[in-house]
């Protein structure tokens, strides 16, 4: 059986078993059942623990071997003392796979942990069981009903996501979550033991469910194998790659958290780049990454039309786009002609990025000017800038909400009649200092979910839609060359 | 007199006049007036436009020859074609100075407006009246109750700015303000046809209520005179520049927006550098370095501790703070041995960044070893990653606004006893989509609001962060050496 129908059906178990289960609501055993309960997952689900007789309305098992009927997947929380002799009761029970929530182990950097890391391997093997971590949050898996944290999005969506970090995975699912992106599965996977990078890679890039692959790494174990699997992928889907512990403190600290070699950053960069994948820096360029694969359409070009600032923030518009890569043309004498043929007085004034300040009384808005652009054969990707500033400053803030409904209506038809990447800036209102009970950020909020629903992606600033915007070009650009 | 006094007296009229009024709402004529009167403007407001007997419960003039008392300050918002007449008008008032939100003028490209625009200069100077714009916003002085745009803060602070856009000192000042940012004055200056770029710099260099000089620009008049401008000013202030038009497509709008000649990119990075002044891309980072420059007391080195992440999220954060130039050193020695005489079992395990998956259970928190950095003669400054996500997921978020009030207490207490630069990470979680009606963003944004009341700069990630410090400890460093 291939590496990738082995991962899919440990990622549908129909039974799940949490050993170390807990009516602690503080402790993760606790966690991960009630998780299985909240996020619907249709199979059974048996806590293990001596100490309860039910937990959570479930009736609790002392042991594994306890367990009446068949246990496909366990999610061990119990120290790592006690990990060799749950696997021989999973042995008895003909467990498929185990998930090592339990931590403290070649990461520690001390030899009896490590040791008793590969003894863990080593009984796994003799027992056919397959293992996820250790040190490790595990599986998040929205269609499935199985997540490792409260809060995630419970409807599943395109992104597939590997991540060496737990909490890395947990950050960048809330953080893309908020932004619109939804993952079909997201597999933290700690220290590797059983299961490589190589073998997460391979299965999101079969997995029909699966449509833009997000990996956050530290270290791989065989760079050959890993780079041959990234361009595999990245040759059918966008691959999008974080490398955790890239200068002196960075490589320290992944050797305290996964104990991986992080290896040399040039020769990783050459790597991903050579492979075809897309470099993130952080979580929140991965978060703009990913909904821009989600969303937009393959960019023809690198030639941006922006427009809603005024003056300034026009002008700095222009700079961010062209240092990202971008080509900020200036509008073609056509489109000059055609504003002049509709007798807009100032057609020889007005250009890209379109400054809103100048436009004001002369019949024409910045939208129009887009929607130009949006049928010009001179503009790949289109930019608006949603000025909340200016929402919440005009009649004090009244209607706001109405400026920026109009606003988003306006995106969506314009992507539709273009069908070119359009993308929005929208800040983030209604957080600041004494801001408190603003009506702001519910509207912000408001706003972003309709440019969602429009399939229109949005960003914090305009030096991170221009980046995306430019990224997601090379990907195609380099895909077709 | 000198033009630091010269401005000093325009910039605290007795009186004012908004020539243009109006009693429509969305009218600029209409804004101007009630600004005076919602920001607290103590000396006389008199509205002038013949269409009126009363605007905003003001007696409003036909015209200024008509109004009784003397006139110190007039914000002209009536169009191009009428400054000369108007201009004659505060000839004969003796005004002292006028604002001209007034625009369509060189900036236009067009010859006629152009040489109206010279005529202009040409007759104030005639009748001694000084020139703010044209095209421009005008002053936001909110000790003196003047006001370019609505929702600003009213509570005057450090921050002085000039700017070339009025958009974008309307849009740094909201950014800047909700990051808890108080601004001295703020002039924006449009077409600079009066006074210039360095009378502006001087003044703020002399003012004693700025203590940090932020100024947007897109071109200047001369660049010699600026450059020993901006040297004298960073001598004894941080003086923060963007600038706007930075390539070719930024060249372009510059043209159209304020008609400057925008200059070659190198000879600006060189020269904004040399004269000690500190450089930001846009008004996103201007907004960290001016909250950073206002809080931080001057960091003594580059050393940097980071508490307060999970693996992953800690990994990064030592990379970008490598990235920026700060030095992540690992724990010396006696913090080892402290740490292991207080029977903390992973004294030799945990490192800088502080990972906080790590270190539960072991009786000792990411807080009280950031105090252990904060006594330690080897790190220089510290920074908190407040980690919302956790936050918000401990007990399914019930609680998270008491875990943020400890953590900001906690910063608190660290900020005090350690004398040292103290720098905190909080997300803008709250505004995301379908998070309308969402507790988050008040949360947030009581934990921002009691962030700057302790005194602690907070960024939206650890990227900006690390950046604004490497660019306050830049600045000392070239300063003191």
């Amino acid at each position: 059986m291939s590496i990738a129908k082995v991962l899919d059906e440990i990622l549908h178990p129909q039974s799940v078993a949490v050993v170390g289960a807990s009516g602690n609501e503080r402790s993760w055993g606790y966690s991960y059942t009630t998780h299985l309960l909240e996020y619907g997952f249709r199979g059974k689900v048996y806590p293990v623990n001596p100490r309860y007789d039910e937990i959570l309305g479930l009736k609790a098992y002392p042991s594994l071997t306890d367990i009446p009927g068949n246990i496909d997947y366990v999610i061990s929380c119990v120290p790592n003392t006690e990990v060799l002799s749950m696997l021989e009761e999973c042995g008895d029970k003909r467990v498929k796979a185990v998930h090592l929530y339990t931590a403290r182990f070649s990461e520690t950097g001390r030899k009896d942990a490590a040791d008793l890391e590969q003894e863990i391997l080593k009984r796994a093997r003799h027992h056919g069981i397959r293992l996820i971590g250790p040190n490790c949050m595990g599986v998040y898996h929205p269609g499935h009903g199985i997540a490792f944290a409260y809060n995630l999005p419970r409807e599943p969506g395109p992104v597939g996501m590997l991540s060496q970090s737990g909490g890395g995975a947990a950050v960048f699912v809330r953080l893309a979550g908020r932004r619109g992106t939804r993952f079909s599965k997201v597999i933290s996977y700690g220290n590797a033991l059983d299961f490589s990078e190589c073998d997460y890679l391979e299965y999101f890039m079969q997995d029909p469910e699966t449509s833009v692959i997000a990996a956050y790494i530290e270290g791989v174990k065989d760079g050959r194998r890993f780079f041959n699997a990234l361009r595999r992928a990245a040759s059918v889907k966008p691959v999008i790659v974080i490398k955790g512990g890239r200068g002196n403190a960075g490589t320290r600290a992944v050797a305290s958290h996964t104990a991986s070699l992080a290896g040399s950053m040039d020769t990783w960069q050459a790597l991903v780049t050579q492979a075809g994948a897309v470099t993130a820096a952080n979580f929140e360029e991965m978060a703009d990454l990913a909904l821009s694969f989600c969303l937009l359409p393959p960019p023809q070009g690198p030639r941006v039309g922006v427009a809603g600032a005024g003056g300034g923030p026009s002008v700095l518009s222009a700079d961010e786009c062209e240092e990202a890569g971008l080509e900020v043309v200036d509008l073609p004498p056509e489109m000059r002609k055609d504003l002049k043929d509709r007798g807009v007085e100032i057609w020889d004034w007005v250009g890209n990025p379109v400054d809103v300040s100048i436009i004001g009384g002369f019949g024409i808005s910045d939208l129009d000017i887009l929607r130009l652009m949006g049928r010009s054969k001179d503009f790949d990707i289109l930019v608006g800038l949603i000025n909340e500033l200016i929402m919440f400053t005009l009649s004090r803030g009244q209607g706001a909400d109405l400026r920026l409904k109009a606003a988003v209506e306006g995106y969506r038809s314009l992507r539709e009649e273009s069908g070119k990447p359009v993308l929005a800036v929208l800040g983030d209102d209604g957080s600041g200092i004494d801001e408190y009970g603003s009506a702001a950020g519910n509207i912000i909020s408001q706003a972003r979910t309709d440019l969602i629903a429009a399939g229109i992606p949005f960003y914090p600033t305009m030096e991170r839609a221009a980046r995306a915007a430019r990224k997601v070009l090379g990907y195609y650009a380099r895909r077709a060359g």
